[in-house]
């Protein structure tokens, strides 16, 4: 039987379990990235295992999330990230140079590669055909360390691609169309891979937009085959020896299909507040704009760039309409200056900001008071952009740059003719020289920690039974900003469990934290999709440490239950979801927690004595983490015993 | 008997008062600046007063400091900026177009002009010949509203230049010179006019540097002669019209000279955490540098940034030193982008921020813990960089950038040559597009105010008698940062001022604000120099806010003293250095406030009995001021009366 893309790099990498969608399999992995928003606390974990070098083929520690260096913790991360980068075999890229998902499509990306990245939207690389996934920071840790990877085996869903992109339509709409159709749970534990006639006439650059957003459908990843405009790509790169080639078998087999035909496609765009809000820019025509915010991991390339220059050139902004425009790399930059198109930016009324993800994560760029604000970003969730009332759209840059024109939301059939959809030129400029490559030896290192970089406490193993209070009782689709907001302030403590954890769920419940201390323990009661969103840990460390022993929820979002694992969080799901009704804030459970099999529910008591039953659904290899207190425990606990 | 081009501008403009040094003259003021951490306030009082226009020649309002817009209150900020501007016809600089100082340089100031700005750095524009001051917000409104403004006569000192630039001596260093020679003391009161055959060769923007930083001398103002140099300068710029040569008598009188042969100097550098601790820089050979910052009103011109970028291009600066430049305005990029040089910045390893004061005023760019930080700006205070144990120095662009290549500080004798001095090209790309104009009739613009934008509230007059504690007791040399500490967090605040006085002295003893509210009323005891540093007028609205009565101190900054009678502080000086240590937090204080008069000393007793003679430099409108309870009372009530 013939095999997909997904299957045969699956295949490639298999250490262990059965390839049956749903059973765990382990995965050998190949490259690792970092982020600094989460890397920092991913390098403290590879310490804590002891290990000499990382035994990857790659990992690269990108800052590209707060570059601000607000006060002296963020700055002193950035040192930390450096050095230990040196002395364990990593290599760096400093603040500044570019987006970590722009960057390692540019410079690292390797067709048929596993990639796992302590960063949601790691799948940007599937734009190149490697199996990439987001991942928690202790899932990396533990690949540099050689560790396998588990995951549930995925469905692979083919996206059978038709015709050509026309008019003002781009690769965003393809995700956005994509996220109207099936929503943000529509992708869990799914791979979506790109396959039809259509593929072929999708850019690297095009293809890296719709695998980077597929994280928004909650999906394990997507990917495109590896082919002809791969080769391109990789030869422009100035690195061909990197690319081989990677396709479907003819025959392949699929175990969904999804068919879109680019042809039909019109400009949309997201609704506050979720990126699954999809209706077509026509029918928002009227909204004045406040703000446009052109960048991200999603929308930053040179193509992306060049078509906003193309577009803003000689014309002028309304000075009402803020526009802001973050490139995805020091290489995009480059290329922009090289053809001149620095300029019609700046002349336009455009800012020019520095290469970093930017006002996408809250830092910086927040909307006026009850703001509209179009950005070319993969999140809309409410709050994220830093102002409480905005309201955030999500489009592509083409639509972006044009509305700024306009400064409202206008009808497409108004834009007249879209500039010509930009190529790469066949060479581009290097900027290799700008990361810091490790030395072989890294022995003679001194890494450098801030005061604000502090040890990581030792959690204790699960108690025979946890009887602890429902503390918080959250509504549906919480996500992981819902449970510790981003934003510099609270970014720059990600390297101080003890200091962040003041934050869990600020914006959702200021009582919350005095609660979990005055109890000491507690178990978060949830709804549908809890956790979704961007793949920060310590969204599990930060309750861990506050003392959360258990997650009883109706569903969990797949990286975050994965953290909840990892940090010896009991992560249960209601079986009859009307229990979520009979439980309350103040409720008290007592939980088994020693008595958990794999896959045997758990019957709960409540103080009243009500009886609720829970699904567990935890291997056998999950509930020994969790038993030990958390994976790191675990490793080290298997590691005394050899 | 001649003029000197200071008593010239002043005779031009005088509305009332003797010329004669000490005495309070009133100037009639053709131009006003604000910059958006002052200018909300600024606006507001010019709102309170009740007129329909600005009554200046030109009044612009720039947003330079605080464009990160973290959170509404800033982007709110922003277009209160905007839609007030529109409304009483001020020209607004949106965000990231540049640094007030720099912009108004190219864009708007005239030789012979009177300019007051609310920020210290006014006086750059005495590069090109204007007399330009900075003042407190409350000035500049007053200003707007075609009030004269009052200073004491100052003092005119003649700094004779011969000579001419060599090697790596820069403008920086002439500044740097001075201020090692005179102190952050020495120019108060005086006025600093630069003569001399030395003039000739220095260009508008070298002569920009030395009067910009001028107002770390603590003088009035500094200013230039505006001559062939001037006249380039204004072509070059596009605006050849407003060119009037202005140069002193030949027989011009001076109150005092300073000599300075520019042959002579070296790269200076001012060590931490003053401007005046100044030293050769190959004194401090082998320091090792972890930052450099290169940009801010004093160093941020085309000739600072071209010189940078040669300096770096087709080198490389080591990973382990950061270095940010941050360009004066996007015309600085826009003649950057058009010479490729943005290119050799980026290649280098520099990091290219917004055009904006970014880290001179701890805008991000804080050093790491303890770092070593050599930047181009004008202010070294200690913790102003957010770091609080960092060590800044500052050095010119070529110092900052050659330095950067080292990663230590080296004597300049091993630098080799020095690229070509940057002359401007004849014509210069405009960005005057990028202003927004005011409409010839504004009064049916609606000016938008956010929720963080509060109405002022309206103070009481002052007592017949204080009858008040010393709740703080502070050393020499107290700067406005002390009193009120920059930064994103508090500086997002400045139009609200119940919100922002939370944090006055908050560095120095957090429990001030909480002794303050207690009491309801307190006293302040300084030292020598007390309220030097910008000139933010919050430094004594918050205090003002709390209770604060009067400041009792051994001596007063000139800006910070405007403050304190403008909000109706009564500032006192100790006629006897050593009743300072008689006097403790906790003294209680009787000052016959009503019975002061003009020049008579003021007996203030202690509840344990001592007398405490204090100076009492108060003009008899300073004091009407201070006992109407302010200077927006005192219009008021003049208005009133009318």
């Amino acid at each position: 039987m013939g095999k997909n893309i997904t299957q045969k790099i699956i295949k490639a990498h298999l250490l262990g379990g059965q390839t049956v969608p749903g059973q765990e399999i382990d995965l050998r992995i190949d490259q690792t990235l970092t982020q600094d928003a989460t890397g920092t606390m991913a390098y403290l974990q590879f310490e804590a295992i002891g290990l000499d070098r990382v035994r990857t083929d790659l990992s690269v520690s990108y800052v590209d999330h707060n570059t601000l260096q607000m006060g002296f913790r963020n700055p002193d991360d950035h040192r930390y990230l450096r050095t230990v980068a040196q002395r364990y075999g990593v290599v760096f890229s400093p603040p500044g140079t570019g987006i970590c998902h722009q960057l390692h499509l540019e410079n690292f990306g390797k067709p048929g590669t596993t990639l796992i990245g302590s960063d949601s939207h790691t799948p940007t690389a599937g734009g190149i055909g490697a199996l990439a996934m987001g991942a928690g920071g202790l899932s990396v840790a533990l690949a540099m360390a050689g560790e396998p990877y588990s995951i549930p085996m995925p469905k692979v869903v083919k996206v059978n691609l038709t015709g050509r992109l026309q008019g003002w339509a781009a690769a965003k709409d393809v995700i956005l169309h994509l996220l109207g159709l099936l929503t943000v749970k529509g992708g869990v534990g799914k791979v979506f891979e790109y396959a039809g006639p259509g593929v072929a006439t999708l850019t690297v650059p095009e293809r890296a937009t719709i695998t980077n957003m597929g994280a928004e459908l909650g999906a394990t990843t997507s990917i495109f085959p590896s082919d002809a405009q791969t080769e391109r790509f990789m030869k422009q790169m100035g690195r061909p020896q990197d690319f081989v080639e990677l396709v479907a078998d003819e025959d392949a087999q699929y175990d969904e299909v999804v068919d879109i035909d680019l042809s039909a496609l019109e400009p949309l765009v997201a609704q506050p507040h979720m990126p699954d809000q999809v209706v077509p820019v026509r029918e928002l025509a009227g909204l004045k704009i406040d703000q446009c915010a052109i960048g991200s991991c999603t929308n930053s390339s040179y193509s992306d760039l060049k078509t906003t220059a193309l577009i803003l050139k000689d014309k002028r902004i309304p000075v009402e309409t803020d526009v802001l425009v973050s490139p995805g790399s020091k290489q995009v930059v480059k290329m922009l200056a090289a053809e001149n198109l620095i300029e019609p930016l700046l002349d336009a009324g455009a800012r020019l900001m520095e290469c970093t993800c930017g006002p996408c994560i809250g830092m910086g760029g927040s909307p006026v008071s009850a703001g509209v604000s179009v950005r070319t970003f993969n999140r809309n969730f409410e709050g994220r952009s830093g102002t409480q009332d905005a309201k955030i759209y999500l489009a592509s840059a083409e639509t972006a740059a044009r509305l700024a024109l306009d400064g409202q939301f206008t009808d497409p059939a108004t834009w007249g003719e879209r500039p010509e959809r930009v190529e790469l030129p066949e060479s581009v400029p290097s900027i290799r020289d700008l990361f810091l490559f490790p030395p072989e030896d890294g022995s003679d290192v001194d890494v450098v920690r801030g005061p604000n970089i502090v040890a990581l406490e030792r959690f204790e193993a699960l108690p025979d039974t946890i009887e602890a209070d429902v503390l918080l009782k959250v509504e549906d689709n919480i996500t992981t900003d819902h449970i510790l907001p981003a934003g510099p302030q609270i970014t720059a403590l990600r390297s101080n469990i003890p200091a962040i954890s003041e934050y869990i769920f600020s914006r959702v419940d200021e009582g919350f934290v005095p609660r979990m201390k005055e109890a000491g323990k507690g178990v978060i009661l949830g709804g549908e999709n809890y956790g979704q969103g961007s793949s920060r840990e310590h969204a599990a460390l930060g309750p861990r440490h506050l003392g959360v022993k258990a997650v009883l929820v109706k569903s969990l979002a797949r990286i975050h239950r994965a953290n909840l694992v990892n940090f010896g969080i009991l992560p249960l799901l209601l079986e009859n979801p009307d229990d979520y009704d009979l439980l309350k804030q103040g409720t008290t459970l007592t939980i088994p927690a020693r008595d958990i099999k794999p896959g045997q529910s758990v019957d709960l008591t409540t103080d009243s004595g009500h009886m609720v039953r829970a699904i567990n659904d935890l291997t056998e290899k999950e509930l020994e983490i969790i038993q030990s207190g958390g994976l790191l425990n675990a490793v080290r606990d298997r590691q005394s015993r050899q």
